[in-house]
């Protein structure tokens, strides 16, 4: 394996984790009142997408990775709710 | 094109678009207690890695969708520094 295919598989790991600080700081402080709720619908919508996009192409990396991301938006989605 | 090319295309437009309304609200609302500095930050790290893949890989789509993440990403850090 490669430079390239190891910095296109970090970047991919990094990726499924970008939500991940804001579900934690949202969960210990109980505050979500600054937070974008769209933000969180849209890219909850836009996984559901990219995870039919990957069942079409019979990619694994696309329907693992986005199913990371779908879970960890839905979390938020529910944070936000609880906390406004 | 098929419906599984205009599905990717047009996730890939989404995913885009994804941090604007956080970018939005915090803009107007001037506040950015709630919002996750960590988030951004691996969000703009994460998107240079891309950019770089997308450069040896030579794939401008890549390039050009993650370099509009950044952007709104480095805004973002900019708004939260400067609203907390």
């Amino acid at each position: 394996m490669g430079f390239t295919e190891i910095l296109g598989y970090s970047a991919g790991v990094i990726t499924t984790l970008t939500f991940l600080p804001q579900v934690i700081k949202t969960w210990k402080e109980r505050s979500a009142k600054d937070v974008s709720l769209w933000m969180f619908i849209i890219a909850a919508t836009n996984e559901v997408m990219w995870i039919g996009y990957g069942i079409l192409k019979d990619d694994w990396v696309i329907i693992l990775t986005n199913a990371v991301v779908l879970i960890l938006s839905v979390t938020m989605i529910g944070l936000k709710l609880k906390y406004k």
